[in-house]
């Protein structure tokens, strides 16, 4: 059993992987399910903004031409003809040496071409007639605000593959996007096997562990924007196996299993995707933890055979699966967020292998600082709750020195990256 | 109705708002649910881990002493008396010159002191027995990951207020948690203000804008950890806002509105608060945008009365109600994260008070960057889609230069601050 593995670089897998991107569908929701949700289509302004002239302070509108003379020792009187609540219009024209008072954010009166601040006025009235003055002359256009000055009616606001943040949702609501065409999440199914994995809720037997691996990825999967779905564990029974891997592919876009991709006897992976004809991408990648992370594909869709070791399962969906969920909801950079970061800690493991090693990245004086998540042995799980980022380490060394520059990949982010690995492999000549 | 304000310092502000923090009652959800939640109680460890002495290899168990004369030259040859496959165990005792085969995450049988790996021995059978042979010697303890290594039974793993990522989920599951105490969402209330709002459904008429306010807080109130409810758009009529307030407050936990907080005619929230026995913690703050952010506090439960210009509602939420519903969650960071950045563009706009400009942060080389989204005009909603950041500028000055040091606030975080607001009025001397 002791098959021959031969490795590939981290960049070519991600690239085999990648041929098999697909586009996700669009549904619409209301604007309220919104947030967190990515857009599907381009978004273009149904209106100007602002829609109309309007008065961005409470004040005075008036017409600029009757201000010239005014002065200090001249001021100027106008009659009071009118109010402008927001939202409200004043529907007649404004003759000469009249003023409407108008709130922050109303319409500019017909014939008015300016609006003095409030606090710049005095006013007084005569005979229940109000009135107000100036001390000094306004230009033309003076605190107007022009209808389109923030945005053009059709401009393109927001682009496909978006992520709709508070402030997304602020435009679409602006722009009267009540239902909202957002990406339908794809599917993801995960199937965990190892006879030795018991559920949470099953009490401790000797030899046992609990499987942490599949509530893991089902909850990396919500992060990167598609929804889990749970078929359990797999029987010990190869044929059993076979049709429940079958029956998954039918109700998923993408089917994830964790372990059984090793080389050892209880590791029936290869054997099922031989079985139900799936060609297998790669099942040897020059890096640690996760060399034996396999992907497969069958009539297109995509298997992702991810290590049964907890860090090298979490890597593994980082680095060849979120891509392909990011991707399907039009997004132009699907992949892990790449940055340079400080070394905050000596790192001494050596290793012939790229390795990937989960980290807590915090800024130090606007500095990206890197720790690795505690000591990194493979199947430590307690490291990886504070994890927030993956310090790329390259192979062949004796290990890395505290303050040495390193590439991370931020795990908890929205923006992305386009194609790190050019860069990745070009910084550490892999 | 120039009422006379006097504005208190931004941090003395959300000091008086912190007098009212609370604590959210707790839940209990399925692991499957706790994804992006928080956690109401110390999550304690329920086993060792690993739970049992383990083999990190694919390989033999076997005695070290057995080993102990073993060369290239005088192989020692054990005789294989059994298999492992994780999950397994292997209930007899091994005895001397016998080995046992083990999977990666089985149990080390009883008598075994060592593993040794596959690679390193040879395999061969007499009469259907097989054998294996080393040509070194092991010593004790050669590949066992040993009990509780890990972690220890009753050693705290986590906090409560603790972010629940994908690495926290493994964990819950590791330790059992099929069920997890997660912090009750508070129930946050959201009420619009002003005649001249029209929801995202209607046709645009002149004079009117759509309200964007309320659908975008409802987003902030969900980023934040808490549960919007609408209620919709005050009336114009002062008793039916008294009787609709009055309503809501019994529905929620924390109560936002948006606008009505100025000191025009139409803006009815100061009467509200006076007709309702709130008492007004502030009603000015020395900031902008939002200097007239108000809010009030009545038997205990707070009224946040935000502006209704866009980008002050945006920030006056993030900056006094975000910390509120974070202290809810038991969070002990619950203000926004402060960091130091690179102001990547000119800001010219000279301003006398401390002003909050929205902005995209990223890093350049693993220093952050902080460049202002767009022309900050405080009704510009256009320019708060990509902001993922607020560039604190202090006032007093003729703006800012590219270049200079900046205090940011980050806004799509998890992880807050403590008390920033010592700093960044030291670092601004405000």
């Amino acid at each position: 059993m002791l098959e021959k593995r031969n490795p590939i670089a981290v960049g070519e897998a991600v690239q085999r992987v990648m041929a098999y991107a697909f586009s996700a569908k669009t549904e619409r929701v209301a604007l309220q399910e919104a947030y967190g949700r990515f857009l599907a289509e381009d978004i273009a302004a149904d209106q100007d903004v602002p829609a109309f002239d309007r008065s961005p302070y409470d004040g005075y509108a008036i017409r600029s031409i009757d201000s010239a003379t005014a002065s200090a020792e001249q001021p100027v009187t106008f009659k009071v003809v009118g109010e402008i609540g927001a939202g409200y219009t004043y529907d007649e024209m404004v003759e000469e040496q009249q003023a409407v008072r108008i709130m922050t954010g109303a319409m500019i009166p017909q014939g008015c071409d300016a609006v003095v601040m409030l606090e710049l006025t005095q006013m007084f009235e005569i005979d229940d007639q109000a009135y107000m003055s100036i001390k000094r002359s306004f230009e033309a256009g003076t605190n107007i605000s022009y209808k389109g000055e923030d945005v053009q009616k059709g401009a393109i606001l927001l682009e496909k593959g978006q992520y709709i943040n508070p402030g997304v949702v602020a435009l679409l609501a602006t722009f009267g996007y009540e239902q909202v065409p957002v990406v339908r999440k794809p599917i993801v199914g995960v199937i965990a096997t190892g006879s030795e994995l018991l559920e949470p809720n099953e009490p401790l037997q000797p030899g046992k562990i609990r499987n942490s691996n599949a509530y893991m990825i089902m909850a990396q999967i919500e992060r990167a924007g598609a929804t889990a779905k749970y078929f359990g564990k797999l029987s010990d029974d190869l044929d059993i196996c076979i049709q429940a891997v079958k029956q998954a592919l039918q109700q998923v876009d993408i089917l994830i299993t964790t372990g059984g991709v090793s080389v050892g006897d209880y590791d029936y992976l290869p054997a099922i995707y031989e079985a139900i004809g799936a060609e297998v991408l790669f099942n040897k990648v020059a890096m640690r933890p996760g060399s034996v992370t396999t992907v497969a594909a069958r009539n297109g869709q995509l298997l992702f055979g991810l290590s049964g070791n907890p860090s090298a399962c979490y890597v593994g969906f980082e680095l060849f699966t979120r891509p392909i969920i990011r991707t399907a909801g039009h997004h132009p950079q699907p992949h892990l967020r790449r940055e340079q970061a400080i070394l905050g800690a000596d790192f001494k493991k050596p290793n012939p292998f790229t390795r990937f090693v989960r980290a807590t990245v915090f800024y130090e004086n606007g500095q990206l600082v890197a720790v690795p998540s505690g000591f990194d042995k493979s199947s430590a799980v307690s490291s990886l709750g504070g994890a927030n980022a993956l310090i790329v380490l390259p192979g062949g060394s004796r290990g890395y020195e505290k303050g040495r520059q390193v590439v991370v990949l931020l795990v908890e982010d929205m923006q992305g990256s386009e194609w790190p690995w050019d860069k990745i492999e070009k910084s550490y000549k892999l």
